[in-house]
This record gives structure tokens, C-alpha cells and sequence, in this order.
């Protein structure tokens, strides 16, 4: 039951973290605060429309932040909240574990 | 410039393992070696074609073993190999966030 408990923890991360963009925006947002643009420069694989969806699932969730500037012309910036922040020891795992990859396979990696 | 290795490396790891099933499948076989059925039971969601084809990935990653007995009918189990054994820190932290997430959100996680 506990072992059952836990891997539907594991579930419930991967629901929200699992697509291929998502941990790897907020490794960038936690670097600090970042505009939409940025976000685009920062992950070039990513769609405009795949940027937008995951950042609102982000929001949604409540791990980053959208805050408009009423400047001319207007300005949105991200960010992670106090509850994104969680997000960091994911993605340090995860870099670690990417490093490693990249590292045993550097061939296989730059042809996936 | 290190960022953005470090942000490849993300992108990496979340390549490999990105999928809802995969570090749910890891982490169950991080408990000991299982047959095919054995996931389909720990991992109801899953279908059939996609418990094939995760495996796969991961066995072709050199993550998990499949390995084939000759016996009657024909037994076939898998296991994490020791480089999968990288994952369990992987597995920990997603563990960690994904029961933080559970009792920050008992309702819309059950929702979802």
C-alpha cells in the first residue's frame, strides 16, 4: 500500500512535470524572472503555442507567476512562486541524471 | 553559457523520461524485477502497446534488462540495470513533490 502510495506520487509529479518543456522552463525561471521572448530564445525547440499552453498549466498549478506591466507596449514577465521553488531539487536530479546521459552517450544523444 | 548546458541537460533527461509512465515504471521495478503483468497490475492507466513501447525506450536507453526465460509458457522479466539504479534519486525527489502536491491539492489532484 505504501509503495503503491508512492508511485502514485510519481504519477501525480509526471502529470503535471512529464511533457519534454515544462521542468526545463523552470529550470530557466529559476533563474530568475523572464519574459515570454526570453522563454523562446532560452528553449528554440519549442513552439510559440506549446510555450503558452505550458506556462499556463504552470500557473494553473501555481508553480510560476504571470505578472502584466501596463507599460507601451505591454509587459509579461513569469516567474516561480514560493511553491515553484519546490522545483528546484527536481531540477537538479534531473540535470545531474541529463549530464551523466550525456556523458555515456554523447554520440546517441546529438543523433536522438 | 554553463546554464545552458545545464538546461540541455533537463531537456536531456526529460527526452528520455519526459512520458507520464516511464519513472512510474522505473520506480516500480526499482523495488525488484517484474514481469509484464506484474506493471500492467501496478500501473492500470497504462495500455498495453504503451507499457511495450516505454519498456522498450527504456531497455534500448540501457535503464531497464528485459530478460527472456525458457521455461513453459515462456517467462519474461525486467529489471533496472545498474545504471538505471541512477534513477533513483530521480525517482525520490518526484516522489517527494508528488506527495506535496497530493496535500496541497487532495481535490483537483483527485479531479485531474
Amino acid at each position: 500500500m505504501k509503495e503503491n502510495m508512492s508511485g502514485c506520487s510519481v504519477e501525480e509529479s509526471m502529470r503535471l512535470l512529464g511533457g519534454r518543456w515544462r521542468l526545463l522552463l523552470v529550470s530557466y525561471l529559476l533563474e530568475g524572472p523572464k519574459r515570454f521572448n526570453d522563454l523562446r530564445r532560452d528553449v528554440p525547440g519549442i513552439s510559440q503555442r506549446m510555450l503558452t499552453l505550458d506556462l499556463r498549466a504552470l500557473e494553473n498549478a501555481g508553480l510560476v507567476k504571470r505578472t502584466v506591466y501596463p507599460t507601451s507596449p505591454v509587459r509579461v514577465e513569469y516567474e516561480v512562486t514560493e511553491d515553484g521553488k519546490r522545483l528546484e531539487p527536481v531540477v537538479k536530479v534531473m540535470k545531474e541524471f541529463g549530464l551523466w546521459l550525456k556523458e555515456r552517450d554523447p554520440v546517441r544523444v546529438a543523433n536522438d
